[in-house]
């Protein structure tokens, strides 16, 4: 059990005092919580963005541990506001998909996002649940900013889940959340199709191609191309290319991954989100 | 009361350590205090940014908490060093105006500069206190350096304060803290000017015009202007606009900002701090 | 003794969350450890930067912190991982130099890379001691990824050592840590010759040269220079120089200096990283 932390993630930048708006929310209603600041510095409005980011963190924290999601493009509209608990953590977050990818965890066919270098808590996750926040419920009937839900609804709802309430008592279950159309590869016999969905502060170019699929059965090195570019097959590590090399590998998300070491392969190849990425499973 | 809660605020960046170098100073000091950084992507030697960003967060953390503000172009200087209690936070900083907008906290006829979520603890605040700090008695005679103010006599200080000391046993109380001129908006029946004093990290324009003088009283919509350029009147919030539309709305500090729908606003006006602003409170 | 504080040093950005996963295995080993982002912005790679900033706050901290430092463009070849023990402060690192700044601290002849303000613990360190980890003393045995050491080896070091458990428990003593080849200064009767080692936030130019060989005895007032480009003489502090003058002085890790008061040296000189910088000790 965690003693009270919560990790905030944002696309608010430090500067302005935003994120530490949240902060000091969550500090007033519950002193002792420790608060882990993931980022603020998400592309403004990227909500798949964040929803990658928050995958690559967020069940290695210890069950009972709230994460704090706030991209919010849609403040003040209709939208809605959600709590979770998926596999004994606790979320935040408008409802707009930021949630897709860790919502995924634990559901039939689904690889988990990365691997946990402790033994799970639980090796069967438990079915997600699914809370619409009630406004006023939240804040005891406090108004609302109609341009800072950060600070006025979803910080004092982490607050009050750090404090141990029940996310329960802060709306009411909703079954249908908000999920992102995020790209999926498709594989023939001979090749697989995917993208680049996602370039790291590396210049890493991530793609939506699981690493089970690579495994081909006809002992052919796979190849690699994004854009049309050969890039070769997989490796290990990026110490297996020469400094400045283009190489292929699977990386720490369990996707295929390509890179340049020492270097950005996003610069190299020109590619960014999007770029299609094919995988020749005969080689060459 | 916080147990030992410290906020950093500092145009310093992360990448060389001083930020750092600061925390390990009240660590060694208070090594159970939570430190929390706020930001240290203030640009640097900007005093007014500094002070519009502290008084977005200081007064949403609890009474108790130290705020530890180093944006401090004339360091080893005869610029004083202060510590300061408003409302129950304790602050420590250069005394050159970058407490001037807490400072302005509680002080008749002054709006607080944002709602409280919670309670207020106290409905009236007391007047601040301020107290030049003694560098001798904040490092019992230890030699400061010349250069790094930050690390050998504004962190200690908050150290001290984090561990329950009293604020008037590090110096003598002064009454004549430095103030910014900040900019002040203006009106007649018609008419109100005034001016963008930040830019946040969405391109949001945020200007001194307060809310409340936006209440008209002849019902039509009032007209903003950017630099002469139409932008409309005020709207509840970015979803009300189209995407890539300009909107006026008020801001979470309750100051009319100029937005533009999951874009910059900076960018679309190129204006910047500064840049003339004007509501024509009969409309159009 | 700190209560399980471990602060975090790296390359790796926030936006990606590869940060937020070495802070939450951690978290997830001890719940209650304190964590101390001292940053992430080291540029991708640059060893000897991550070396600068560490010593710039290693030390500050108090005895028992655990220094997490994965700047690390090996990953995945051969080169070790390590724990060190060097005056109280545990560190846990790539073995790639990182550390060479902070075991220079009390060898013979070496000054102190910052003043201390808080009495020293011990006024004469022992010895570092250095531990080659073995991966799988650290992981218990789980698999390490090829990519990702940071999350699935030196975080969960740290976290074992953060709980207390002793650095000879997760591998084997060694002797002879990787240290990067530090420019050294050079110097005669009548002038010194060094060079930039560290472009700072501020663009001051911080060099090799350190303040202790700048007291000529001649009562001279000595003539910096970078890349021939007369300076002055050091002066006291910044503010010593009229607002966008250069100025030459003796900096926070007790090296000259070269800044620009209210701006940047390294754009007006535009010098960086190896610009040479000379002392005429007989002054103009």
């Amino acid at each position: 059990m965690s003693p009270g932390r919560v990790t905030l993630l944002s696309d608010f930048g430090t500067v302005d005092g935003y994120a530490a708006a949240m902060a000091g929310v969550i500090a007033a209603a519950h002193p002792t919580a420790l608060l882990d600041h993931a980022s603020h510095d998400i592309p403004p409005g990227d909500v798949l963005a964040a929803a990658l980011t928050l995958a690559r963190y967020a069940f290695l924290y210890p069950p009972g541990t709230i994460h704090l999601v706030v991209v919010d493009p849609g403040v003040g509209t209709q939208r809605r506001a959600v709590a979770a608990r998926i596999d004994g953590r606790l979320f935040v977050a408008p409802d707009n998909g930021v949630l897709t990818r860790v919502l995924a965890r634990g559901q039939e066919g689904e690889p988990r996002p990365e691997p946990t270098p402790e033994p799970a808590s639980t090796p069967e996750p438990e079915p997600a649940v699914i809370v619409a926040l009630d406004p006023h419920l939240v804040t005891d009937g406090a108004l609302a900013s109609a341009t800072f839900h950060g600070r006025d609804i979803f910080a004092p709802a982490a607050a009050r889940l750090a404090r141990g309430e029940a996310m329960e008592s802060l709306g009411t279950v909703a079954v249908d959340p908000v999920l992102l159309p995020l790209p999926r590869p498709e594989r023939t016999a001979a090749t697989i199709r995917g993208e680049v969905i996602q370039v790291d502060h590396f210049g890493n170019l991530i793609t939506n191609i699981p690493a089970s699929w690579l495994a081909g059965g006809n002992h052919s090195v796979p190849l690699v191309r994004v854009e049309g570019v050969a890039v070769g097959g997989p490796r290990r590590t990026y110490g297996d290319a020469e400094v400045g090399g283009l190489v292929a590998l699977v990386g720490s998300l369990e996707l295929l991954e390509v890179s340049v070491r020492d270097g950005s392969a996003a610069d190299r190849l020109g590619a960014g989100r999007g770029a299609g990425v094919t995988v020749d499973l005969a080689g060459r």
